[in-house]
């Protein structure tokens, strides 16, 4: 453990974070039974001891001893990567702590908790009203916490950088001018040709759940996920979390129909957790033992839900496996797997939305949160502008709030800044895509070959085994040879939708 | 919560320890997910996690601003019960933390780790000298133990009130010296007059795991297990954690065959699972919301696993759930089952040693800790001393290490001075069993009725509602109107196995 920090005073300062790293692997723990095995008359409890443990790590964080060891290891000469990126990290988690005074942390946090509440009840009622004060309240400090932060050009880019470092409005904006004009050619091109059925009935098909959860656990054996390293359980929402590089857990749903749902949460679930699986065993319980950002977390999540497992590569893999276990696939052949696996519709909800949809979601929450923190949009603006930009861009509208404005819980948990990662995520899959056809002749040879060992090795080489030993621009220049590139995206958009 | 606290300095001291008490939740949790659903691979990080926390646990205890408002606290006018018995719980906390040097508390810990790797190869390998070296050396940091805490009369004494707040080598010794020559009588007249079968049919009958668990969750429906504030899952040995007033949790194994094994494991932790359920929830999160001491926990236990579940009184209530679930039962009458749980068989195990003979093997862990501590036996003479008085006192002798000295694992935790409130519980069972005979009119005529909600309440107004608020010596006699008294003890087993 730790051979990489050479350096004497980065080696104490990483011996100092421990008790950070440790807080954070009990505070992940918690979240982790939370949402999964505790029995309900524990959340009170588990509330105090949350609040508690945050405190604590905050304060163990910026306690003397290690910002005067971070100090002495700034100015440290001939760091290697692996030091030098200690520091930017340690750097940036206490510029952070340390520019949001106590009160206010502790003030937001309490405003979430009773907004969040709001929420539930207004989407319940779909009443926006009940949640409007709240939605105001929140705006106001997520503004108040981009001055905080600081900001230079936006101060949207205090909130974007708190989600991924160093992602500004000009990057967005970039980025959905690029993809948004290739999405739009390339939906009314399936919408015009009538490529997808308006309903499909596999999508109303029931399963047991315990006959489904074998077939999510024999594909992740396919996918080769590790089970001596981690676990796969069942929560409301599907998620991952790690405990450390030994130990990361997935969880998914089960509906009790249209099978396509469960089984790809736990794709997606297993491209983040075998980012943190495949990194450097020498970064265990450091400040790099984690992912680089939010972004390129998404980008192994939707490469393996999208890229890979809605490929028609996959289909031969993974069809024997539903086969065996789902009677009912007997009349479908691969195609109609795939056709099933693929279905392009327009939709109000961004849960639900396929691959092609999904951005334009994407693409309206950035637009309306931006103008939000700008100020140039009002909350009481919200519902209609919502329904109007979704009509411009997908051609339906929200009857409700609940199918509208109400419909996603972030905002009420105060995370703004954050919906970007999504897409920047979405398009560095594609990116990804490029470097192997580039340097391992084709991924979807190697996938029809089953050859995902290969692929798994790409990633960790080129962008797991770092950690956040670098900056997110940096690791996707460095394990992918050029910077974050549209492109790609646009270029396996075309291929996959814009047929014939 | 806390309204119990109305002295305003006591008030701030129990917010001072808050992060303690959140810091030992995740603790236990972390516990608790080591022994059930933590994958392997997560055994390093978690060690370390684990050893962080417990270093944090004792700094946040020992801080300067506990212990200041642990003084003025202290001097406060006219406290109520509640209150002192946050000083009292909260000064012997932090002078055990406190007579404990740091290093050697990381050093001891760092042995007790060897020792147990030590002593799982030489009892794998059925060579004490192996171990040999590792046990002398916990005897004794053992020692210095005693006398960091400091003690009168005899070392062990400090042994003993580290695992019993009160408890002495002569309250033990009284307790042996009265309860062993009735136990003796009794078991003498049971071999003599061969009550008990030397084999039962049902000891070697196979069950199917998914079935007795439902056998063990039904029993504990009957039992009144709160499933909104408890769970009951499977790990290598049975437990029971707390991590709060809401949220406790009991573990069990399958054998796959002689199904009371399990079943009894469950009652028993359901026993310590009721104590902290029913802990006055005005304690929540307070240094107040646990147990009073190990040996009232046990005395909970053995309480619903002996006096309750072993009782003939207990069958018929039993037997439907069994029956139900269990087809290879129908061959056996009430009587048959009562027998089956209640065979008497002088044994070398003590996990495996049935109710009449199970405080032999503790009278003699007992004799030999403290003759250790005190330096009248050595190490080297154990395995001798340990299989003539085995002989002695159940006339069986160990013929190789692991049925003898090296069974158990405790040694080498280096918990000593532990066994003994196996024993304190054993005996205080019957006396609540007494205490109930006396207010209730008769436990076992409630047993017959099914009204096991009245004993529950008893148990919650006059022993668990206090948490740790009374030291345990104090608690009995409040709640059971007379101090510690093992005659209760001899009758019953006198009544129960003196028959014929």
């Amino acid at each position: 453990m730790w051979e990489v920090f050479e350096n004497s005073v980065v080696r104490e300062l990483v011996e100092a974070y421990r008790p950070v790293w440790s807080v954070s692997h009990a505070l992940s723990l918690m979240g982790w039974d939370s949402e999964t095995y505790m029995p309900k008359g524990g959340v009170g409890e588990r509330a105090l001891a949350r609040a508690d443990l945050f405190v604590l790590r905050r304060r163990l964080l910026l306690r003397e001893e290690l910002l005067r060891l971070l100090e002495r290891a700034e100015s440290q000469e001939g760091l290697n990567e692996y030091e030098a990126g200690v520091v930017r990290v340690l750097k940036r988690e206490v510029r952070i702590a340390r520019s949001l005074p106590e009160e206010f942390v502790f003030e937001f946090a309490k405003l979430r908790e009773e907004a969040t509440h709001a929420w539930r009840t207004a989407r319940e009622r779909d009443d926006f009203g009940l949640f409007k004060p709240y939605l105001e309240r929140i705006v106001e400090y997520a503004r108040r916490m981009a001055d905080y932060l600081g900001w230079e050009g936006h101060p949207y880019n205090a909130l974007l950088d708190l989600h991924e470092e160093g992602l500004t409005v000009g990057d967005v904006d970039r980025i959905f001018d690029s993809i948004v004009p290739t999405l739009r050619r390339a939906l009314d091109r399936v919408l015009s040709t009538g490529s997808y059925p308006r309903s499909h009935s596999l999508e109303s098909v029931e399963y047991e759940q315990g006959v489904m959860e074998a077939v999510n656990r024999e594909v992740l054996d396919l996918l080769g996920f590790p089970w001596d390293r981690g676990r796969l359980d069942v929560s409301p929402h599907p998620f991952t979390i790690s405990m450390g590089i030994g130990d990361v857990r997935i969880t998914t749903r089960y509906e009790g129909r249209d099978f396509r749902h469960t089984l790809f949460a736990v794709i997606h679930e297993f491209g983040h957790a075998l980012y943190e699986l495949q990194i450097d065993e020498r970064l265990k319980a450091s400040p790099l033992a984690e992912g680089a950002s939010l972004g390129v977390h998404e980008s192994q999540s939707r490469f393996w839900e999208n890229v890979v497992a809605r490929s028609r590569s996959f289909i031969p893999l993974v069809t024997p496996i539903l086969r065996k276990r789902l009677p009912f696939l007997k009349d479908y052949s691969d195609d109609d797997v795939y056709l099933y696996f693929n279905i392009v519709r327009p939709g109000l909800i961004r849960v639900e939305a396929d691959e092609l949809t999904y951005n334009f979601h994407i693409y309206l929450r950035y637009t309306l949160e931006k103008g939000l923190i700008e100020g140039s949009i009002k909350v009481d603006d919200l519902p209609e502008l919502w329904n109007s930009m979704m009509e411009d861009l997908l051609g339906v509208r929200p009857k409700s709030y609940r199918d509208g404005v109400l419909q996603d819980i972030h905002w009420s948990h105060g995370s703004i800044g954050y919906f970007p990662t999504y897409t920047l995520g979405t398009v560095l899959s594609a990116q990804i895509k490029a470097a192997i056809d580039g340097s391992l002749g084709g991924l979807y040879r190697l996938v029809e070959n089953g050859e995902l060992d290969r692929v798994r090795t790409f990633l960790r080489e080129n962008i797991h085994r770092y950690g956040s030993t670098y900056a997110p621009k940096e690791l996707v220049e460095r394990g992918l040879g050029e910077p974050l590139n549209p492109e790609y995206y646009n270029q396996y958009i075309t291929e996959k939708f814009y047929r014939g």
